[in-house]
């Protein structure tokens, strides 16, 4: 892709055309110091994301739009873990020297799509880098009268409650990196991966809905997540790892290759789907907004109790990533 | 620097001590799916902005610490531009493979102190990455019942006030790539271009003092900024170089070395100081904050007519500095 080459402040103008969609709440958008918001009072949720070329994504498994909009969605889907509506977003780029302006555009593209109805980006800044391109986007939200679902809420007897279906970005990375000809046939396993959409309306609803202690979105893996929220909490948990929500498309190409499925969904990650620790008596509300318990929480910081086919099983080894 | 290799968990862990000093408007802190604010409602101020090893700042040339408190300033400036009260600040690092754990916590040490009083670290992220450190630091803040101070709002007949002094940073780095043994004699400017202070208190007295109708905080250097608010505004300005304030440790290193610490001043950037465009009935309560009338708004959008020495000269060639 090559171009006639924009300047800084001319690139960003050429961006905010993609980002203009006026917006009640959007007081002071692009173009300022920053940017000023319309809040009605109460609490704003704040959260931050980078996607890192070579680390979060690779130019030969997904386009530039992919990534703009794999970046909000990201930061969309730490909002909604919070439960909380979405109010706008900032988008930072630091920008390679070989990156040309056709591709910054279709990042920005990518991030209005996955901005636009949902949360306008009201600000940003652009940057040189000598390295890779890495893209931030900081997602603002409010949190109107709901519950506000932390991960240290979750108390023995709450039903763990998944949002699915789960594994199926992980599995599309794999069909992206080892089988690309089968891309045809599972679109919605390479959509998972490069295109993940947040559970924004979910979020919003698992904290009006009441009896919800705890939520997270599954990024670093379903077991690695899960952790995250036991240990906040000080709490176990006895998962039965046959209820995990896993898509049809999983399940085939697992079949076709040998795999297991179910491995996938508890180790892999990218997902941004939920899971929420709910009381019983919110399990039906909960079914209702189709999710699917897949097991409960336990007394003893730290335990962990995995089944298979009703038999206790031993936990994968090092489920999740780490960035260090 | 060498040392025992933290991973991602252990490492934010080691960092959030840092940041640990409670404060009542953040209900939820490091540790969650995003942070949570509590606002009693109106506007929310947020930004953005990234300090790039290589492009923002080099490893000979400053510590750090320098870089982390730097990286705060620079987005409290910001938000002192529009008037506003800061809230909370969330901190996204990349992190290269060959940063070492205690440089990465002496970083947290630079952030912590410039945000400790003023603006706490509410939430954050760490990712690998292949590339240059990037410290990425969002800022929020608040408009409580002030005005809010854009970029579109100077008028024909504005004084124009800055908050000085201006070019010590651009003048503190030019020492420090140049004549680095005149450090000692000279910290004034190192300090300027190392760890420069944003001017928080008085952006939101500018906000409260009335008759305040645009300020702009000077970072790409002060032609560069005072053009964005003359290019929004679609006005144009008369400005009187000789009024431009300058540290007296500038204009001896400027003497030692043959240099015009007034061109420093135009052209330089990263000074973190503010300008005002004020009504002349705000001059003297602007003036008992410290600013000085440097020059007033004039009709014609892009006129820019620059004196020195009481005479009318050319304007310097392209100031500012493009990221692109």
């Amino acid at each position: 892709m090559k171009g006639r080459r924009l300047g800084e402040f001319a690139l960003i103008g050429r961006m905010a055309e993609r980002f203009r969609h006026s917006h009640p709440r959007v007081l002071v958008g692009i173009g300022d110091d920053a940017a000023v918001l319309e809040v009605e009072g109460g609490r704003v949720v704040a959260t931050t994301d980078s996607l890192v070329e070579g680390v979060h994504f690779r130019w030969d498994l997904c386009r530039p739009a992919d990534v703009g909009f794999k970046a909000v969605q990201v930061n969309l889907s730490d909002l909604a873990a919070m439960g909380s509506k979405p109010l706008a977003v900032l988008l930072g780029l630091c920008l390679p020297d070989d990156i040309t302006d056709r591709q910054v555009l279709e990042l920005a593209d990518g991030v209005a799509s996955a901005s636009r109805l949902i949360a306008p980006v009201a600000g940003g800044n652009v940057s040189r880098t000598p390295g890779p391109l890495v893209v931030t986007v900081t997602a603002l939200g409010v949190l109107d009268g709901g519950d506000c679902l932390r991960r240290d809420g979750a108390r023995p007897g709450d039903a763990i409650m998944a949002d699915g279906p789960i594994g199926s970005a992980a599995l599309g990375l794999r069909l992206l990196t080892t089988r690309p000809r089968l891309a045809r046939r599972y679109p919605s396993l390479v959509a998972a991966y490069r295109t993940p959409c947040a559970s924004v309306d979910l979020g919003v609803e698992l904290a009006e809905v009441g009896g919800v202690h705890a939520a997270i979105d599954v990024s670093d893996g379903l077991l690695a997540d899960l952790g995250h929220v036991l240990h906040a909490s000080r709490v176990g948990a006895r998962l039965d790892a046959d209820l995990v929500p896993i898509a049809d498309d999983a399940r085939a190409f697992c079949a076709e290759m040998g795999l297991d499925p179910v491995d996938a969904a508890l180790a892999g990650g990218d997902d941004y789907r939920l899971v929420a620790f709910a009381a019983p008596h919110a399990v039906p509300a909960l079914e209702g907004l189709g999710m699917t318990r897949i097991g409960e929480v336990i007394r003893g910081k730290g335990r962990f109790e995995l089944f298979r086919g009703g038999r206790r099983v031993p936990m994968p080894p090092s489920p999740g990533y780490s960035h260090r």
